[in-house]
Formats: C-alpha cells, sequence, structure tokens
C-alpha cells in the first residue's frame, strides 16, 4: 500500500488525546476526524488536535488508518461495529490486546501501542516514546513503520506475546512505583509531614535508574545492604499495616536475593 | 554557641562523599578534614571536599562540628571512641539512628539528616535536598540550623520518632520504586527486550507524582481500574513467579482500595 496520509481517532481517553495532540501536529500526516461516543471530551480532544468531532458512525470520514484508541474491552466490538471500509488500516493501541481483536473481515490490521503513562491535559514529548508495532501483513509494514516515525524516533515491531510482556512490564515500573510513592506519602503524613518533602528523593531515584543501565546497580538502602537490624526497626512501625508489613517484608528480600546475582 | 565554622566529616560513605562534595564548596564553612578508616576512599572524598585525610585518631582536627556519615551501626561506637572534644557539637546523619545513640558526654549532640539517595561520583543538588534537624540543645538549635541552610533551602527540625518514619517513607519511595523498574527489567528481559525501553515511562511517572499533590490522584493503570480482565491476562504471565505474583495482586488491590478513599 501506499502511504498513511489521513486518520481516523476512535476514542477520547488519555491516549487519544496524546495522540490527538501529536498527530495533529504533523506535517505529513492530516488528523481527519475524531470519532468518540462522548460530545464533550470528544469536541475537548478534536480542539487538541485542531481536527473536528463525529459521534456518529454515519458520517465517519474516509481515511487510511483508523486508529482505535479505547479500553481494552471496547477494541473488537467497535472495529467490528463501525462502517470501516474493509480496504483500510485498521489498529488498535492497547498494550495487552493481541492483534487478533480486531475482526478478520479487515485485510490490514495492526497494533500501535506507545509505551508511556498519559494523563489528560499533561503534554508529554511524544518522540522519546518507545512505539512497539505489530502487523501480520508484510505490504503493511513499511508504510506501518513510516507513520509511526513521524511521531516518534524509537519504532521497534514487536509480536502480541512481547507486548503483553512489556505492558506487565510497566504495571510494575509506572503503576506499582507510583504506589510506592503513595504509601511513602502515606508513611509521612502519619508522621505530620508533607508528601512534598519526598520529591527530590522521587526525582532522583528515577533519573539515577534511567542514567543506569540496569536500576539492579543503582540500589541503595537497607534491603541490599542487608542491614537487618534497620529492617527490624522498620517493620516494627508497620505491626498495626499488616499489608505494608507484608511488602516491605517480601519485597526487601527479593532485593537482597537479586543483589546477590550481579 | 557561635556559628559553625570548621567542619571535621568523619566517613567515607555515599553520604560524606555528597557533603564533602556541598561543604567544601562552602565560602562561611571550611570543612578542615576528613576522617576515615579506608585510605583510598577516604583520600578520594577528602579530593572532592578540597580537603586533608587522616585515619589516625591522634591527629583529629580542631571543628566545631563533627558530623559523623557512617553505617547505623558505627554511630554510637565511632562517636565514643574518637578524641572529640567534649565542648564540640557531634552529629550524624542516620535516618533512623535515634539521637541519643550519641553518647551523652558530649553536651551538645544532634542529627542532620538529608532525605536524598547518594551515590558514588553522582551530582546531585544539595539546594533542594530536605535537611531534618534534632537535638535537645536549645543554644545549639539556630547555629545547627544557620549551617545546614549554608546547604540548603529545605531545613525542618524533626523529632527522632519522626525521622524514624521519614527514612521508612524513604525506603517505599526510593529503594522499593527502584525495585519495582528492576522487576519491570525482568519481565521485559524475558521477552528478549531491553530496560531502556522503560526509561521514558520511568520518567514521566516521576515527574508526574512530582507535579502533583498526590501521587494518587496521577495513578493510571489496570488496577485503578479495577480492570480485573487484563489483571487476570497479567497474572497469567507470572505463575512460575509467585513472589512476582503475589506482589502483583497485593498492590493492584491496594491501588484499588486506596484510590475509592479519594
Amino acid at each position: 500500500m501506499n502511504r498513511i496520509k489521513r486518520v481516523v481517532l476512535i476514542g477520547s481517553g488519555n491516549v487519544a488525546e496524546a495522540l490527538a495532540r501529536t498527530i495533529g501536529h504533523c506535517t505529513e500526516v492530516q488528523l481527519v476526524q475524531l470519532f468518540a461516543r462522548n460530545p464533550e471530551r470528544g469536541r475537548q480532544v478534536a480542539e487538541i488536535g485542531q481536527t473536528t468531532w463525529t459521534d456518529d458512525p454515519q458520517q465517519l470520514a474516509a481515511a487510511d488508518l483508523y486508529l482505535l484508541c479505547v479500553s481494552d474491552r471496547a477494541v473488537a466490538e467497535l472495529a467490528a461495529s463501525l462502517p470501516i471500509p474493509p480496504t483500510a488500516v485498521v489498529a488498535h493501541t492497547a498494550g495487552s490486546v493481541p492483534l487478533d481483536a480486531l475482526p478478520a473481515k479487515f485485510a490490514q490490521r495492526a497494533v500501535f501501542y506507545p509505551l508511556q503513562t498519559f494523563t489528560r491535559g499533561r503534554k508529554v514529548d511524544f518522540r522519546e516514546i518507545p512505539i512497539f508495532l505489530e502487523t501480520t501483513d508484510d505490504t503493511l509494514r513499511s508504510p506501518l513503520e513510516h507513520f509511526a516515525r513521524q511521531l516518534s524516533e524509537q519504532v521497534i515491531f514487536a509480536d502480541s506475546e512481547q507486548r503483553k510482556r512489556l505492558h506487565l512490564a510497566a504495571v510494575f515500573a509506572c503503576n506499582f512505583a507510583n504506589h510506592m510513592y503513595a504509601l511513602g506519602e502515606q508513611i509521612v503524613g502519619d508522621a505530620g509531614l508533607d508528601f512534598a518533602l519526598l520529591k527530590p528523593l522521587i526525582a532522583e531515584t528515577a533519573r539515577k535508574a534511567c542514567d543506569a543501565t540496569s536500576p539492579i546497580t543503582v540500589q541503595t538502602g537497607p534491603a541490599v545492604r542487608n542491614d537487618r537490624t534497620t529492617q527490624e526497626r522498620h517493620t516494627a512501625m508497620l505491626t498495626e499495616e499488616p499489608l505494608l508489613e507484608e511488602l516491605y517484608r517480601k519485597i526487601s528480600q527479593n532485593i537482597w536475593e537479586i543483589s546477590k546475582k550481579i
């Protein structure tokens, strides 16, 4: 096929917003429409992408690529129900949804998975986000890659199995890391202190891991030193929080075990 | 007492290095000596602090403040064994060690705890690091605070109980967050992919939390959405890693429970 020039985005969530922002400012690619069920949010995301909005399937614009940025559950049903031309490229952005969740009636199916945490109203540098592509249609590989390279400097082909693992890894490195910040906030809060005091530490921890080949090599603290006295002092503060005490013990033990391997 | 002008640093670990670097470049305060048992590392840290090194207790220089940057276990014994003048200020930098671990023979005891993760050879902006001070000597409060303000813009008095909790919070927000990165690395590694792919995600996760009032308000992912289908897909990949599976389930459950409270 030829190059992907006209794109319709489907969805109005955080991924749709980030993609609208970046595709909307792309010179080689035109964001011709945003399709979304929620009128208020749909209009808002369309405006961010400098395009028009519709919630009427009959008004769906003609395009080379229909990019579904919707919840995992909605991918299959929405792709089947919308009057997308069977010759167009249909792709979804869901990390843990396999390629074949897209209906087989489309000859050109693909996955376009940007590995990042997207938040409403928050601009991210899309050019540094790794984009993982998948397609079983060999003729689609080159146009799909060319399209992705308009948006990011890191474009990688990965199959559904790899992508599922990437999504799982992202849950640990992002959602669970963020939850460790939240537990830190809870603990300083109990001492009458503010979460803001932890921010320089959080920022440096992430910077240090990003400067390292592996986060294992830059680990610090009582667990990696196997400092049991400090660990006992810490768990003694958590007797009224059984989950935190358990997480403390298990994560500490795992830090020590992993550190011995390097 | 008068201002703290002359400082001897004791220790050659990562905290000693960071303090040598910042005190060594201070105009109002002079780093007169570094005392450390390890000659090679002692000389190295002394050079960073543009000062002299000794490992001979008899050569310990005269100073207003003796700052012990040593392991938690070594604080009490080293403070007792060195010929520190009983009229000098003696302080330690250990988050989870109480003030009274310092021998009572010193009239002016203090704690000087910088809340940050320090790594050998890595420069950090000391001015943004919160420094937690403690002393039971009222006349020492003002000179101690004045000294700390030479180094950082964030100086807070906190008692041993608060500091112990700060240290515990730091373990979660730093060491455990870093371990979540390490588990992410392990998972992408199993899929034949590189840790570097997670770096933009890690950086954005930390930036987003630092821009927020609370990390709870910026949580994303299947746990906070209570998306059980994705969670089941994820845990199915972890059946051969019982600890990871358990952490996945418990942290996800806690994310969901906490999100309901806000």
